[in-house]
Order: C-alpha cells, then structure tokens, then sequence
C-alpha cells in the first residue's frame, strides 16, 4: 500500500507530546472538581442563555453567515473604544494565532517565543512552516530584558509572541518588556492576553496604526463562552485588513456571532465574576504559601505552584484520589514538578485546599 | 513607523482577486431572488430547529467542547456505514482542505488541480507554502485521462485534487479518472464532493484503509447548514489521527456538534428535497437549452451556462436589474462570458428563466 508520509514529523512528535501534556486524555478521569482547564467555573448569566435561545430560533441555517462578523465586531470594538476594522475575530484565539503566522510566517521565516510559555505559539509555528527561535526565562519565570535583546540581535523574528498574563506560570509581563520588543524588534509583536482581564494592566493601550502590535484575547474565560471556540485581535487595520485576505472565507458560523455579540451585554456581571476569581486567587496563593509549597505569583485565573518536599506527579495523583483534578505539568520542559490548579468557585476551592493538605501531610508523614 | 511585510504577495494577489470574483460584495447587491451562492433554497425541517434550540439550552458554555467531537463523528459514520475513526470533522470543508494541506502538503512539497475548479483548493494550498501546478481541462470542462497522467509524471505531487460534481462546471468527474489517480499518483488523493449528493455516483466506496484517498463532503448544501460551517472527510483511519494532530485543539465549538449530529436525523427529508432540486435542475437546464445559451450538463445544484450571442457579465447585470443574482464568472480564468445559476425554488426559478429570457430578447434585439 502506498501511505502518503505526512510533511513534518518533529511538528508532530512536539504535537504528540502536547496532547499528552495538555490533558487530552484527562476529560476520561472521574473526579467531582475538575480546576484543570482554566475554564470560567460559572456557566453565563441566565439572560445570556435565553438571548442565544431567542435568536437562534431565528438563525437563517441554509444561508451562508455574515463573512465580514459586522455587527460581532462593532460590539467587541465598542467594548474596547476602538473601530470596528481593527478587529479580527476566529474559532478561538488558536485560529486567531494560526492566521497570523499564516499570513506574518510560515516558510523561511522565524517565530521567537519565551519559554515556558502558551505552547500553541511554537506549536502552530511550526506547522505553518516556520522555525521557532525559543527564548529562555530565568528559574522564577520572569523575562530578562538581556535575552530580548539576546534574542532579536541574533535572530531579527518576522513575529515574537509574548503572553500577559502567561500560561503556565501566571506572570504578568511588565509593560517594559513589550516596549523594549517594539523598540527592538523589526517584526510583528504579538501579546497573547487570553487572560488579560484577571490581571492589571493589558497592552491593549499601545495599539494603533503605528504600531506592529496586536493584542489577542478569547471569549473562553472571563466571558464564561469556552463552549463557542470565539477569539480575536484588536491591532492597526491595515493588518487586519491582511489576516481577512489569509483566513479560509465564511470561517465564523451565524451562531457564533450571535453568541459573541449577546455575551457583550452582560459585562457588568463579567466584571464581578472577575473580581471573585481574583479575590479568590489570592486567597487560594496565601493558603498555599502558608504550606511546604512554591508559589509563583499570578495575574490570571489559575496559579501555577511546586511542591517543596514531594513530587509533584505525586501530589497531582493524591488530588485526583480525593476527586480534585488539576493540570499536571510535572513532566513538561522547564517545569519540572510544577502543578497548576485553575481557580474556581469558593466550594472548589476549598475542595481544592483540603485535598492539598491532607495529600501533602500523607507524603511528608 | 515599521511595517511587517506579509509572507506570500502572490497568494494576497490570488486572493483578492478570488474576493472580487466569488460575490464578496454580493451581499450588497439589492435583489428579490438570490441564486449566487449555492445555498439551499429552504431551510432545515422545523423539527430540526426546535431539536437545536432545546439542545443549546442545556449547553454548558463556559467547559470546553468535546474535543473528539465523539457523538457527532458517530452519527456521520452511521450515516455512510463506517468507523467513526474515518471521520474528520472542521469548521467547513475549508477547513477539513486546510487541514489536510498542512499535514500533507506545505512547504517544498506539491499540489496539483485540474482547472477550472474550486478555487480554494489551490488556494489554500498556496497559503500554506505548497507549489501548485494546474492541470487543463478541455473546452467543455472535460478532463483527458492524458492530461492526468502528464501532470501526474511531470510533477509526482503529494496532494492531487479532484471535484466532483466539478464546481463551478457542474461536471461529475468519472469514477475512472478517480481510479487513474489512484492507481498512477504516488501523494494523497483528495475527492471534493461538497455537492455529491446531488450526483448518481461518489467516490466514497473506495474509501479504505489500503487507499491513499479521502472524500470530503458539508454540511452546507443538501443540509439546508450553510449557516453552521460544518464539513467533514470519509477516509483511513491512519490519515485521520494524523490531521487530528495538525488541527488545532478544540476547534469545533459545542453547539455545531450538536447541530450536526441533530441534522442527521432527519435524512428522508434531506433525500426529498435533493431529488426535488435534482427535478428542477433538469427542468431549468432544459428550459436554458432552448434559448440562445450554451448549458454544461451538471451533478450539482447548480448549472453554468454561457450565452452565445451576448456578453455574459451583461447579462448578469441584466439579470440583476430584473432581481435575479446569479454567480458571475465572466472573468474567471478559462470561463470566460460564463454564469452559474444555483437551483432554487420552483418559483425562484421560475424568476430566474423569466428574467433570463427577457435579458436575452433585449440584448438580442
């Protein structure tokens, strides 16, 4: 039998690896508090789900949707004060990332990420042709400004990708980094700011025309919408104007749009949410810090943490035995014994709190 | 100020060309009865949108979709009685075309086509990095087993494209030039059956685990879910777990998969409407074939034809101005003066062949 071989065998051992990391197979694991995705622990507001219910039932199914999202994203932009064509939105922010280095990479030319980071930036990097420069933090996650400049000197990236609030570590980057990468670099700066609402400060500001600086962010979190795969971008229109010549035609369903536009009504309820999730990170990192545990700082909703004195896949196995679920990235690159726990409604949190506890006295007994 | 330079001038070019030929601003034109864009006539079964609305009212929003799309690749591999393993399933058959050119075509590697033909196919495969070489039809659209094996020997490419019904021709390709590539070509063969159902035969029964081939198919036409952007591929199950590393994670939101699977449910409907078009097809084809007009025999539901005394964007004009839009690919490369009417309604299309002739007699006078 002929068997076409598939193009790039390292993009897919890397692909191989992540499914394992990312928790592909964790959906399988029967527990009673899943804090392992970062997802919203509340559903939308109820007003939400019965708008959607009401337009929906109205949804023209046999014609093609708005190709152009028009009135999705007049709100995003009225949201943000901004016009309407310097919005660009996608299945999920992947696909927001994915068209960017469709149309700014791909063959021949170099993406920098800094590592450890989102890994879908090298990873669709990769598979859209391009080869990854990674960049190194130091060992408390942070970004040295040295190998920023380290890293564009050498290399002069058509894109660099920065995460703010990153994942997995919950660092902020400091606005001095962003600037530096727009004083230095020659290419497109990405910021990746999926979490951006749960920290205090957003890149969001030193958008405009000027600029080869986009923000992305995604509708998965703050907006409670994990469910509808909605992301987009807010940058200078001349480059939006480019990502809609690269993206597939009619990408984004008529459901989509209408779910996207109806979440925007309820951001005074969203902004609550967002103050419990911070209120309650803060008291889940002090809980934390009180027991044998690094803590590493976070400005999104999960906190990235390593146990002092026992393993971390252990500890992750000792939550799941008493019904909590977590991310474990024990065995990731550059995190070793590292776990992250995404924060969720005060019950779980609790939950979350006790079964530490209780797994970490066991093994430290 | 800096500006990043996009990666592929040539594909942008392509591409913008592409969005002025396939009615991006069609939506714009002001008309009673729309026939540009291949859409169904009618919408799904009433059944179909209240099974939809008490599904999305159960919707957990704020969790991740299903990744594997698990209930809805089971209820299409029912449908064509094989394994769910077979099954792809993307935001469109754009995004299944996408898919596969990433895994198995790209950078250094080669596409080939048979022109004219859906244009997104080289497209796409220009966006993601491949070289593409197209073949020629003949003048009536025909394709010459000698033109398959030339390109075939000249190029080996990996990917090899075959549309049938061939769009926007209307051909259905033979099932010997199918067996041709398969038995000569040494890639991927890719039969794009997005309109098959309107046809007397499909290449999905040679679909096996010992063949380098896959069909892919939407939702868009015979499913009334143009709306939805839901299309899929039938094919080995080995190629199959390599595009589902490829594809970024959690692409199919939770409301399509619901959609999709509950549309399933309702093919004796579906099977009606399509021998309706397939009747009326023949009746306008006919009706076209007593005017001063060129008709190319079509398996779809659409019909391209060329009229022989007038100037064909002339008479899309004047067809506008009765309040018919038909598709205009008067200055398509290899169509030219050429128009392709989607089957409509009995009554649409009564509309159409009214307005057809009456533009014809003005013209001709």
């Amino acid at each position: 039998m002929r068997s076409p071989s598939i193009r790039c065998d390292v993009v897919i051992q890397v692909r191989d690896d992540l499914r394992a990391m990312d928790g592909y197979h964790s959906a399988q694991v029967d527990v009673d508090v899943r804090l392992n995705t970062n997802e919203s622990p509340v559903p939308p507001p109820d007003g939400f789900r019965d708008a959607v219910a009401a337009e929906v039932s109205r949804v023209e199914w046999h014609r093609y949707p708005d190709r152009a999202a028009t009135a999705l994203r007049a709100a995003i932009a009225e949201m943000h004060d901004v016009d309407p064509a310097q919005i660009f939105v996608a299945n999920g922010s992947n696909e927001v990332l994915q068209t960017i280095l469709l149309a700014y990479a791909g063959p021949g030319r170099t993406v920098a990420t800094f590592e450890p980071t989102y890994q879908m930036h090298a990873q669709i990097a990769r598979v859209t042709g391009a080869t990854v420069v990674e960049g190194e933090r130091a060992a408390d996650f942070s970004l040295d400004p040295d190998e920023v400049d380290r890293i564009i000197d050498a290399h002069d990236p058509h894109v660099v990708f920065l995460t703010s609030p990153n994942n997995p570590t919950g660092l902020v980057e400091p606005p001095e980094r962003v600037q530096q990468l727009l004083d230095r670099a020659t290419g497109l700066v990405v910021v990746d700011e999926a979490y951006a609402q749960f920290a205090d400060w957003s890149a969001l500001d030193l958008v405009s025309e000027e600029r080869p600086l986009v923000v992305t962010r995604t509708f998965s979190k703050t907006w409670s919408m994990a469910g509808a795969r909605l992301g987009y971008l807010i940058g200078p229109t001349w480059l939006v104007s480019e990502l809609e010549k690269v993206v597939l035609p009619y990408h984004l369903d008529a459901v989509k749009q209408i779910a996207g536009r109806l979440a925007l009504r309820y951001i005074g309820d969203m902004n609550e949410r967002v103050q419990q999730l911070v209120a309650e990170r803060s008291r889940i990192s002090d809980a934390m810090g009180a027991m044998a545990i690094d803590v590493f700082p976070s400005g999104a909703n999960f906190v990235l943490f390593r146990p002092q004195a026992a393993d971390g896949k252990t500890v992750w196995q000792g939550l799941v035995d008493r019904s909590v679920l977590v991310r474990d990235c024990s065995s990731w690159p550059r995190l070793a014994n590292c776990l992250r726990v995404t924060v969720g409604t005060p019950a779980e949190n609790d939950a979350f709190l006790t079964a530490l506890d209780a797994t970490l006295s066991t093994l430290t007994d």
